[in-house]
């Protein structure tokens, strides 16, 4: 394990709790006092302040990156050099750049790569993701996603140079990949728009982000990114499809509320903001969350010799839609999406959006009156005559 | 009365049921059926095809304009001529031109003007609107509206020549008018980037858009309408400050949930797409919609010779900003809003986003650790250094 | 209006605000300051601190009863003795000799009399029960209801002398009327089960009681009441049918939600226990909890010399069932409901719950399997033994 | 495994697919295709139509029993006989006097047992039971379990003899636990008031059921079932405390929500009706119901020696106050538990209900008025008044 901070603290306990059989077996932290307070809590028989020596150690299989974003880089390499299975946390790289480094290293190393992207592994995501995938919505015409909270909670977060960017890189890296995933990770990301400003925090990266990503088959991705918002953790997804819509509240609507006047209560979920009246706590967040879906998914992986369902090139892609989004914010235009690296369909048309009626119309809705007649409107293909017809 | 159409009868509704005292004394549709229909379902005393006769009729003292968006302006300028007090359906005009003429008319002839806004009328929404104007948000950052379902109802809505354009003007005018409402109907929308396609139906008007309005104090409208949406009607307000946040739910989850079988089930809800399974219907449509309270004001309005919440000025600005969003839908570039006329305030800035916490930092952020220490991240004012500190 | 406190303002805002043609003409309360400052606040051009001045005033044409339940009994025989038509708030009666007593009393002297239940008149009440009587929910097998939260704010509910009882009779007559119009008002109550203890405040009526109401066509009735309960005001409904169920939430999850740090908020909703923090604002209390359709009925009835939908004749039966579960709470026996006066049906049957498969078997259950495919389970009219069969 | 219905089923994708390290090694089931079905499906490398050879197998270390009720205790008395740790499924017995010869049996035989209760090791459970612990409810006054569906899947459940009752001990046994829970294990049951019945099917057992379990130290349990519920599977808690609520819903609203016309749906959830409309999955149903947690208990409590949290003690006293509650449904009277074995405490009081004022007062309730005034309402201590009192 790279990294003891919040993230990597999460990893070890999904890690050690869900399979009974992984282990943590060495630490690396930048301070020799945070390695072996990690290596304590977790059981960790090695700990050093060497990244690398971490990473050669002949029991470490895996070498799990959960460092700040602008050591993912130098971190890969060194798993390159000493051919050790790598998983890295989210984003990948601070931008598309970076990213295509790493994977390209990887791809030469030959060595195992997983992108640890956890909300694409969230049970109710799984769920939903096979629901869409058996067409239950039919075609997908819209998907977004929003992750907003009141900021994180490490200070290199708030530099950008350490972190590459603000919410859009930090949040927006989850909202990309779930959009990404219920439209189709085969279909192209052509160009994004992106909104960005610093609303409130005192900052040189941004804290507030909305952005939309079109597919070349039509279909539109969406994210809502902030770092200012007031209440807890806002994780949501939303889908539409032609057959159906589907609503996925990941955090703050779940199913259990507590009220408390706050005598005795202690912490209750992830960037909760208080802990007393109404509160939400999530039953499970390690597993709510997607960590142990994730893990299983990379270690039998790893067992089998297969490739995970996240990997670096899905790292990539979403640090290209990133970079494109940056740019937006700047330009106020819609960027391409720049992908050397595109291994997806292409040349993906848009479905057509004619639904033929008979022979001289076509269909624009039917529906049952207040009255009990069904009730159709027709638009007359050569005319383009828009026409209400009763049928009983 | 004019017009017998969906709308007509739900404003009849709101004005018969809610005062007990106000009638609806004539009523002008196309077709004499239809005339005589309404007439009769409630109680007018007259009836015409020619809109100017019901215009004129002595007994009328407020003309309700129920028209598809094409009729609009004439019928405007009828009352104008008859110094008739009129109140219009949404949106005003078909654009911005056309609500300019209006709103030039009715204040030349110094007639009483109401705009029909109902959704800023709704009681969830004058309730939460009290709570941002008494600062329980703190200033406002952002503020989205939802309305999305499966299409009108009545043919000339999906006819681009009578509707003027499709769902961004159809319901993009209430989300517009809802976001403004929440951050100020006295701050300069500036500039809108839009989103359109036609995604489903076989029309030449937008089925689904999604929208930004940039205005003059930093903050950030949205709008997402579709009438591609399955599952009923979708209308849902999200607003977020810096010191909170609100959600409403205008239709779909209110708190009223039916399972039925199917076996005696009716008419459930405006836009229900199903009267089986898990159903979701409102208590009491007229008024959660806000037909009741804008009818209200409306005639309160009229009795005291004073101005109604909504007027013809709001209907044209609602219609500047949704100029702007079909130009930018076009263009793909941020879209100036073009007010000739703006009564608001002008030249407002940005409110800063630096916090003080002491003579050489900004408080980027303050919360309680796991451990139950208080934690500061801090940046130097000088050096923009991001740095950590616990306090005890 | 008899009394000036936290009820008779809710009902005097309701009056004047619903239909604009009704007046509070005269105020009785007991303190002078407190009949003026009501008459101040509603336009009240006569007041008085004795009751019969006030039922006796010319212009008075309906009597409002809004004060402690034991002086309910007083101010009916006063209205009759003077001819007025009177509406009494709920409970009719601290226990049904009472209102026995008040029913009798307006009957022989021919006066209007309308029962306050407000809670049969919320919006989504009324709309759930036209669901229920078309048959949505086929048989009804069980209606419960449930009213709790912190306790009533005047002090006159502490005082069991004066009030009659505890959170039976103050929420109970709300839960057993909402039931009991699910079920049939037609069908008679035969037996009640209640538990009921004093849990938490130093009182010597009950604050927490939970009971059954058991009706002659095999239906139960459910309350839960409590004045204990944490949190704010929790008011839910649920119904059980053979074909189906409703769920409604009338106060604290009606799709308004907001969070605040709290500089700023204000009152948010009658009970709310806190102002910061996730809130649960309800958009129109006075709307949404059933006041202005209530007095809609009561004044349209008066008008078209009609009955209300709720008379004393319903108060009288709430009473009696809540007798019935005073009786229980202490006997811990099921209690029979003791109605002198009953005017619904009797000898009502218990439906038959054997469904008929073939001529050999009942259904028991019918489902489709993970396979697809298509089983009953099937219960041998005979021999009673169960079987399974597999349909293709 | 010791069945191969639906929930052997359950348990064994629960076992194989959390650890990782679990085998089912062999199965045992009544008919031989049953028997060869499952071992293929879930690869256990032998079968068998004889319960014992399968419980005297020697690579079996654990027995699970996933069998109709009536055979439980035969299966128990084997693995006693071979000295096999056991883990049951609920409920233990058809009655407590099976259930206490069982937990003789096992205690006696020295062999490790485990009841698998699943709905006290739900995460959501879990962390409401800590919340609970750490005092955040204060004083617990009532617990609440819901659990109502459309009836099980297999034939045996509507056989009277084979499952010893109807839906209180299919549902009952887990609703009771769960309110024991949280009111304390260790705190005596001592009543029961229940009342049950047939209400739509041809069963000789009860579809529907209501009862109150009162414990020593005054706090309420409640449980509510049927077998007669539509709309899916109704898992719901609520649990009231001096200082706090909880309410969790486990399956029909979880924040995942999804609208389908029906194309291409599948199989939904377990227990769910229809598979278009609004559906309400869960994302994953073996964690969610508590399968995993409940089976990492139990494994790595026999891999430590440990005592798991549900074992054969709990599953009888459960049992114990089940036959209370079907003997209170008979006589109609608050029935005894009677508890043989009885090892919690004992002469637990009641607590106090009176909150000292000041030396001559009771607190009865303080609150802020509209005003913003403070109020307390109080009761003398001597007389027994109750008075109002403005604090400033």
């Amino acid at each position: 394990m790279l990294g003891s901070g919040f993230i990597g603290r999460f990893y070890a306990e999904s890690i050690l709790g869900q399979r009974s059989q992984d282990k943590v077996v060495s630490i690396y932290a930048r301070r020799e006092e945070s390695a072996k307070k990690f290596a304590a809590d977790y059981g960790c028989s090695h700990w050093a302040t060497d990244m690398e020596k971490v990473i050669a150690h002949p029991e470490v299989d895996v070498v799990c990156i959960a460092l700040p974003n602008n050591l993912h880089e130098a971190a890969v390499m060194l798993c390159c050099k000493h051919k050790k299975a790598v998983i890295t946390t989210k984003p990948l790289g601070r931008n598309a750049a970076e990213a295509k480094r790493m994977l390209e290293a990887v791809e030469a190393a030959g060595i195992f790569n997983g992108y640890l992207e956890d909300l694409v592994y969230t049970p109710k995501f799984l769920k939903a993701l096979d629901s869409v995938k058996n067409g239950a919505l039919g075609r997908i015409l819209w998907a977004k996603s929003r992750e907003t909270h009141p900021g994180p909670h490490s200070e290199w977060f708030w530099d950008i140079e350490q972190a590459g960017g603000g919410c859009i890189l930090d949040l927006g890296c989850h909202c990309v990949e779930i959009a990404r995933s219920f439209i189709g990770k085969d279909i192209k990301p052509m160009e994004v728009m992106c909104w960005a400003d610093t609303q409130v925090k005192p900052i040189d990266a941004e804290d507030h982000a909305i952005g939309l990503v079109k597919y070349e088959n039509g279909a539109i991705g969406q994210f809502e990114v902030s770092w200012t918002f007031r209440g807890g953790m806002d994780l949501r997804d939303e889908v539409m499809g032609t057959e159906g819509t589907i609503w996925i509240n990941s955090f703050l609507r779940t199913g259990f509320e507590m009220f408390t006047t706050g005598k005795g209560a202690d912490y209750v979920a992830e960037k909760a903001e208080s802990n007393t009246g109404w509160l939400f706590p999530v039953g499970d967040e390690v597993n709510d969350l997607g960590y142990n879906h994730m893990f299983t998914d990379m270690f039998r992986s790893i067992e089998k010799g297969s490739t995970p369902k996240e990997t670096f090139y899905d790292g990539y892609v979403v640090n290209s839609i990133l970079d494109a989004a940056y740019r937006s914010a700047k330009s106020k235009l819609w960027e391409p999406v720049k992908l050397d690296i595109w291994r997806g369909r292409t040349g993906v048309s848009k479905d057509s959006h004619l639904t033929e009626y008979d022979a001289d119309h076509y269909l624009v809705k039917e529906e049952v009156t207040h009255y009990g007649a069904k009730k159709v409107i027709l638009k007359n293909k050569t005319t383009g005559r828009i026409s209400e017809q009763t049928i009983n």
